[in-house]
């Protein structure tokens, strides 16, 4: 469930900060910018395991999309708040990988939002389904 | 599931038009951005029942807050894409709504993206939630 | 000057309503996102013409970008909101056109967001500056 | 002009990286997105100064609001790009700041996109324009 509070391991964090951009009237993050804040640890993620988006676009043809994903909001984040966001590899499949993501003032164990996403590798051309490159798989799963 | 295909009533419908500003480097809409569509959707849904957003807060205190969500995304809506978006109330409770919200390409049947998304009435100066105004319930129940 | 009020004739007028997306925790409309209103604004402007952003790519393979711009902030736009967005073009070069928009929420005189805006015909595959093709010039200029 | 290249002193330097959320369908950094990045870069040169965004209204009431701005995009930035965003102080009134800011790939000299910025001291209660506290105009002038 998204709703897990922080079990386990961890496979990776990243530190974003909150800025005017990600706020609404409300004084509070706004609600679909934690997407925006949780693709960025993914593909800081990836980065820090040697792939690169644009590489593997260029070089394999494939990318990584979001197939389904589910959000639970528990507490807001605000402006100024140094966030890391945890990201835990579930299970990598052939052709997708399943993520529990995070978001935490950094420093507390407080989960604010937490996300069970589901990513699929798709052939950039026509956008269909298919098995990531052994390499691909490999490097994930490490 | 937010996987369900249009099924029984649509509560309400609302089209939205695809901008540079909504798409990405794959040439696709980017993923959080259907929750931006969702929430212009949601905001006219409740401007056709005559609640407006910034007059609940200011007269009663209270918003709405996305509690929870899960989004199945199928196909990817493109560049220029005339969007319909229909919202289906599933349940009204005492301090949340359960919303069943799907986009379509306008005059297509094929469901793009589907998602339930559960939103919360809380109080305005603290977050805390909150039992929506008897004239409230009613409105959105009608 | 971006900061001109409303003198002469207006080429095309286009409707935005803001939601929470748009507005910041100044409680404001966040001062990036002008420039998406104005984008929508100048693609239904060309829209109305018969001219459609992806269809221009696919078909001549050039594309409008923003080559430079000015904008005057005066008085903020507000959540809910009604705003009405004109647009006048100014000057029509060969690779360029040089546009005036302009923010004010829906039947009030008072300028809230003033720009200048150049767009310029590149080719979509390399990015140079290309001159717009006869019908295009045709067109924006009609 | 916001087209100067790089002369003189810069005042301040912060990196940010370009992801999915930040491009669009034409491939490169949308518009807007730059103005996002800009203000997140003055954000941390204020920060870098003792002087956060949310303490300064909290404390003080008062914010910086941008209140008119040139932007000249020369060339795009692309998806995976690690850009160095530079900031420089021009002239410190006593109720405003002009900066220029500019985007280029870190390591690179060439200017990709160069703003000149007015921010503006704004009360947060009622958004008058204001002198700056006399430790903030010391702050910022340091």
């Amino acid at each position: 469930m998204a709703t897990t509070d922080k079990t386990g391991k961890t496979d990776f964090e990243w530190r974003v900060r909150v800025y005017y951009e990600d706020t609404d009237a409300g004084g509070i993050v706004y609600y679909a910018n934690y997407l925006r804040f949780f693709e960025r640890a993914r593909t800081e993620w990836l980065r820090a395991k040697g792939i690169s988006s644009s590489k593997l676009a260029q070089n394999d043809g494939v990318q990584f999309v979001v197939r389904s994903l589910s959000v639970d909001y528990r507490f807001p984040a605000k402006l100024d708040d140094d966030l890391t966001l945890s990201l835990t590899n579930l299970q990598t499949r052939r052709a997708s990988i399943d993520l529990q993501q995070q978001a935490r003032v950094t420093g507390s164990d407080q989960l604010l939002v937490g996300a069970k996403i589901k990513i699929a590798c798709i052939q950039c051309n026509d956008g269909t389904p298919t098995g990531m490159p052994e390499w691909l798989v490999k490097r994930v799963t490490e």
